[in-house]
């Protein structure tokens, strides 16, 4: 998709005219708001657009408006003759004429009309064609065809019997979709008397928004009269606008808008306390407003010099990793609204309900992990990893026979990250993040590993000084990334012998201090908020196989009740951190796949709800879940958050998870596949295709062309929907603390030049990172490479 | 309202037949699907129930199909004459002859009839009136109205011109009341093909729901012929209907959905692992089945006996303390879905939007705290309070100049509970909760304190044993719980310069042990985990100021930079735990109104979002805010959640707070202010009518009379719409372990011997609480009173 600018301009009022059904009258209105506007706003200019038009052209709804409102702009972008819904009329005229435009192409069209229209001051009317879900040429219904247009509504409802019903779906509809309707209008029907109770209605609740009428038009004669009748009509119509303020109240509520939209930056910069920001470097003019989003891409408030008053940003952090199924998605919003409306939340603690137990089941199933066996819920990755924590020692402390205030320690790498939380930051090494935080104390080993990284056009995989032995470089290049995740090869080579030598010389030597560890916890194939670091896979299964293959480096076994099923852990229990590897980010279900090994517990959030709602799953052993049976209600696993397991996450995962997982099946990410990501014939033993390759929406030439820009870049890898670019630090700081990446980031926020394609993105120190979402087209990609090569010339 | 059992019968196939306008042919359908029943499924009841009519009798729907499916029981429940909305047909009508029923009596109608039908198997059809949101008599519209009965829906769309519109939004209007809709059947019309198109569509997104048709009937013509031709089409019609299955694919499902909610305990109780529960403990048969929840109450599956599968359930804990505005508030369901639609959720870090915005504005606002000032966003209490201290504890430091890594404490109240992650849980003292818990260290001092209750029909404040001096007994009795409140007389008595003398003495021996201390922690008013215990509001108000005056006490001020302003705070960061006790829990916005003090930090969450979606606020000072300023980023709060301050919980909030306070201004507990309450004079200083007075939706009665059943309970208190029973231990344990009010709660779980009324509760230990939500009726309220002096008698 092409990212269009929402329609909302300083100078004109801009109102998408919706109908709560057909023919209840919204060319009637749309005819005498245009006398109005052109009578009481002189200089003005009022326009009228009809987008999509069915039926015979001498009667189309343009001519009407022009006919009786003569002095203002009328025009009709796609017309056909048979009167009947657009999808049929586009269909049959699609055969033998024009081709059936697409969604893309009628927004592209209103945007390109809605600029000539919008340089000076005025009105402009979109009259939508038949009811709210009326479908569009395309058969996309028009409240989903026109919804990133964003314009307010004037909805016109129905006065007939029944009219009150479908007044109140048609708003609905609208609502679900995040169209803020301004104003409902409706012929007056003394028989229904519709308005009465719509006003009421409409006045309380969340609407809480006007309801005016018009007297109904005089029935249609044939002949020279009707024309004199009409225009009679409008006349009197066009005073009762004038009189109800109809024109002021809806600029007034404009003015409002605008004017809320400019002082937002001001207001957020005093009243609210960002994460994760120093607020002194914050000025106003930095913060983005975002008036809406749809899709992959923000509406934020463009400078005020510029007459559009929102330009579109692509969402090019995935807002925080979160991203899959696009902002706005109207399934996911319908999901959210349907376990709202069924259940609110409802308490956790002894109770199931439909969606948790679905979602568990989903997760068990589709992990594939023969280990897993059961579902804890909590509200982030951080709180998630938490409960991850207390399950592993627990399980280890039975296990070993420890106290219950020994101090224990979790195994992971260096530079992991698990979230904000202090028990979460506990199981960290001391870094940027939390080397300033009271109350932090860093509880644990963590590894050296090698890395991966595209460098020069290479795939390189770097050893850490600490595992070089004399005269090893520890420098690998592989010809592709795929022979990097090659493990059933790499598995019979050498580099697996010099993984295991050196992580179990360091195990020893722990076992030597006396320490005690309770855990290895890994976020599998890449670290995220330590750097966007990827790791060799091969390091990391070297690492789990190590762990297991080594209890007795740990600790003694005192739980005579412990089981030696293939699914009980050995040595430590692993945990993964898949909250930001898991769920697709990474091209598969479970970044798991990618290591050939299955983790004891595992942790998942972020895309988990497809980029709408906080959640968070634990799922862990059925070993790991009997170290706290016990007749003691104090030896349970005493945490518990009041929305546990609530109604709405669980159900919009349920719907997020499977429709990536449709998605898969129905080769939604064909096009990226054939990347040039898969020279390589890299295939695992699972049966599923998405497990088989690796691969990334950012094709492999791509990044090749980017890692060779030695001069600023120092290395480059992309898996999945991530691109990683480490910039050259010119500023002596490294990591976090940098600010190298800071100007590659500046150019995509400033764009190429022309206000249509802007990129919001975040740095972590030198490294900047673009994340797609998982529905984002290979045509946006393809405009987002070329920005950012366009960025590194210059 | 009179809690009511959804309509899910083991032996009965019922349906809500709605439609997506009027004029669609519902009662064509309905008698089709009634003859089909009768034909296909001999020896079961085929019954048709018209619970709204409006027209001439002798035109009634139920005439109509009695007379074209012979066999079948017909039924119309409310009838009135003229040929309009039922809402404008009953007020005429009730202006002449009858009153208007209300929504409670037109369901509990319904169900009384359904009683009646549904002993033996068969099928049950329920024919709505015009549109799902067509006014029923009181004027709600009937997809509110009935969605508390929650039978699965079959929804006749429409097939004229404009009719994919108004089926496709029915069908939202629906879906958002958390109908699950089974199946869409309309007319065949060869002129728009609506079901073509709708088939396509129901076939995919979140509705995957079949799309059926029948022939349109013959036009009507007057005269005999037009009976014979009606029989003639009911016959083929009745055909079409065995031979696309619709009654077989209706059965189906719903034998699955049953079979679904037998076997989701056991599914449950094998996959889930449950928060705060000692699982070996916790057999499926304990596990509540919930089916859907509306208003206070759930519907949990009934005992496999009973003929009714669902019974109703007062939801007693309030879903853990987060309850305000009743499950299923289509409000709510309308605001999540609106901002799902408008945003999703958009990333935070340097952003702003609307719902973020308003919700703080509303936040700083209407706390009315001159120290507030920052809004900072997280997802729940624990993460909530984490922020809390992290802010505390870098404003303490800064202020007297401490070392990043010195171990810095915080000073509370013994039992405090500030949640589950371990930043949280460390600044609680060792307890029940965290004693098992590795990496669990306590980082604090806590204080002992006097404790409130109702106990013996007085009510007393009761000193610690720490407190007491030589002679001093330490009971004080008071008149009216109001009396405990009435800080303004009590400040120049007694108790406030023991309570003095107290906490110095304490303060004076901590500085004496070099101990250093970030923070003062309350939860005000009442401790809620740590087992419901009510202080007494003069010791906390106490505490606040002590530690404010005491700034030497805790070091010396080294920052030159602190502003020496009235909002500047002194001694130590005052925290206000306000998760349980704010927002209207206890009957005010905030609970620090109680103790006529102001914290400079604030945390916020469960009713903040009306009991839907996880989302916590933490409200900090300028001052506090302060600290973090520095020209390094790493100095900032390096805090912050993917989902922080996602639009939906953000609107949500919105709506929930608004509703609350328009409630509180319409006086919508105004019966429960004059509950017994009021009997002293308490007033504050504030002008908002809510902080000046103590009341609860329990009476004061009522609370007097349980707390004289001496023998069973020890203590009880109510406040707002918080009612707490400690009951006499008999089993030795004390507090958590106890297991003496499990009796009572098995009790209230089994209900008064009718099905109609069982309420589902929550125990810490000994003590035994109901929560109501912030909409709970009085009746019910006075139905649940009734029950707990029924088992309290027992």
């Amino acid at each position: 998709m092409n990212p269009l600018p929402a329609l909302m301009w300083r100078n004109v009022g801009i109102y998408h005219i919706f109908g709560a059904n057909t023919d209840v009258g919204k060319t009637i209105f749309a005819t005498a708001l245009c006398r109005a506007a052109s009578a009481l706003y002189t200089g003005h200019q009022t326009s009228y657009l009809k987008p999509v038009s069915t039926g015979p052209e001498d009667e189309a709804d343009a001519r009407h408006v022009k006919r009786y409102a003569t002095s203002v702009t009328t025009e009709t972008l796609f017309q056909w003759e048979r009167a009947c819904s657009p999808h049929l009329a586009a269909k049959e005229s699609g055969q033998v004429m024009q081709p059936v435009p697409s969604d893309d192409a009628v927004l592209a069209k209103i945007t390109s009309h809605v600029s000539a229209y919008a340089s000076s001051p005025g009105w402009l009317f979109l009259e939508t064609a038949g009811g709210v879900h009326s479908p569009g040429p395309s058969g996309t219904t028009q409240a989903d065809l026109f919804a990133p247009l964003r314009a307010p509504v004037i909805l016109v409802g129905d006065a007939k019997l029944g009219g009150i019903s479908q007044t109140i779906s048609a708003f609905e509809s609208l609502k679900i979709r995040g169209y803020d309707v301004d104003m409902v209008l409706l012929l007056r029907n003394a028989e229904y008397d519709n308005h009465v109770y719509l006003r009421e209605y409409f006045a309380s609740g969340l609407a809480r928004l006007p309801v005016e009428t018009l007297a109904p038009p005089p029935d249609r004669v044939d002949g020279d009269g009707d024309r004199a009748r009409m225009e009679s009509y409008y006349e009197s119509a066009t005073g009762e606008i004038v009189k109800s303020k109809i024109l002021s109240r809806l600029e007034e509520k404009r003015k409002a808008r605008m004017a809320r939209l400019d002082s937002m930056a001001e207001s957020a910069s005093a009243r609210i306390w960002y994460p994760f920001t120093q607020q002194k470097l914050l000025t106003p003019d930095k913060i983005a407003v975002i008036d809406s989003a749809h899709g992959d891409f923000f509406q934020i408030l463009a400078p005020g010099s510029s007459p559009s008053a929102l330009q579109p940003a692509f969402d090019g952090s995935a807002s925080w990793w979160t991203q899959g199924l696009g902002h706005g998605s109207s399934q996911l919003s319908l999901a959210a609204a349907y376990a709202a409306g069924r259940y609110g939340h409802v308490m956790f603690a002894g109770a199931i309900h439909e969606p948790a137990l679905t979602l568990a089941e989903t997760l068990l199933c589709r992990l594939d992990n023969p280990r897993l066996a059961r579902v804890f819920y909590s509200d982030n990755g951080s709180t998630g990893c938490e409960v991850a924590i207390k399950m592993a020692l627990r399980a280890s402390r039975v296990r070993y026979g420890w106290e219950a205030r020994e101090d224990l320690e979790v195994l992971g790498l260096r530079g992991s990250y698990h979230g904000d939380t202090i028990g979460a930051m506990d199981a960290s090494e001391p870094n940027t993040f939390n080397s300033e935080v009271e109350w932090y104390k860093g509880k644990g080993y963590w590894f050296d590993y090698p890395t991966v990284e595209c460098s020069g056009g290479e795939w390189t995989v770097e050893w850490p000084e600490a595992m070089k032995r004399d005269g090893e470089t520890g420098n690998a290049k592989f010809a592709s990334l795929s022979d990097v995740f090659d493990l059933g090869s790499r598995s019979r080579g050498q580099d697996v012998e010099a993984y295991r030598r050196y992580i179990r010389g360091v195990l020893e030597g722990l076992k030597a201090t006396g320490r005690k560890f309770g855990a290895l916890m890994l976020e599998p194939v890449a670290l995220g908020a330590g750097g966007m670091i990827l790791v060799d896979p091969l390091f990391q299964k070297t690492l789990v196989d190590v762990v297991r293959e080594s209890p007795h480096l740990f600790g003694q076994d005192v739980a005579s009740t412990t089981q030696k099923s293939a699914q009980s852990w050995s040595g430590l229990p692993v945990i993964f951190d898949e909250v930001f590897t898991g769920l697709y980010r990474l091209g598969r279900f479970s970044s798991a796949s990618f290591l050939h090994t299955h983790p004891d517990i595992s942790v998942h959030a972020k895309l988990l709800t497809g980029g709408l709602v906080p959640l968070c799953t634990t799922l862990a052993s059925e070993a790991v879940f009997d170290a706290f049976a016990s007749d003691r209600k104090t030896d349970a696993l005493l945490h518990g958050h009041s929305y546990t397991a609530h109604a709405v996450g669980c159900l919009v995962a349920v719907e997020s998870l499977g429709e990536m997982m449709r998605m898969e099946e129905a080769g939604a990410w064909d096009w990226a596949k054939s990347n040039g990501w898969t020279g390589g014939d890299v295939r695992v033993q699972s049966a599923k295709d998405g497990d088989r390759i690796v691969w990334s929406v950012w094709s492999a030439d791509f990044v090749g062309q980017i890692s060779r820009n030695t001069a600023k870049v120092t290395g480059t890898w992309a898996l999945g929907s991530v691109l990683v670019v480490k910039m050259r630090s010119k500023d002596g700081a490294a990591g976090y603390e940098s600010n190298s990446a800071a100007k590659l980031q500046e150019f995509l926020r400033r764009g190429d030049g022309t206000p249509s394609f802007i990129v919001h993105s975040r740095v972590l120190g030198n490294v900047l990172y673009i994340m797609a979402g998982q529905k984002t087209s290979q045509e946006t990609v393809e405009g987002i490479q070329k920005l950012i090569l366009e960025a590194l010339d210059v």
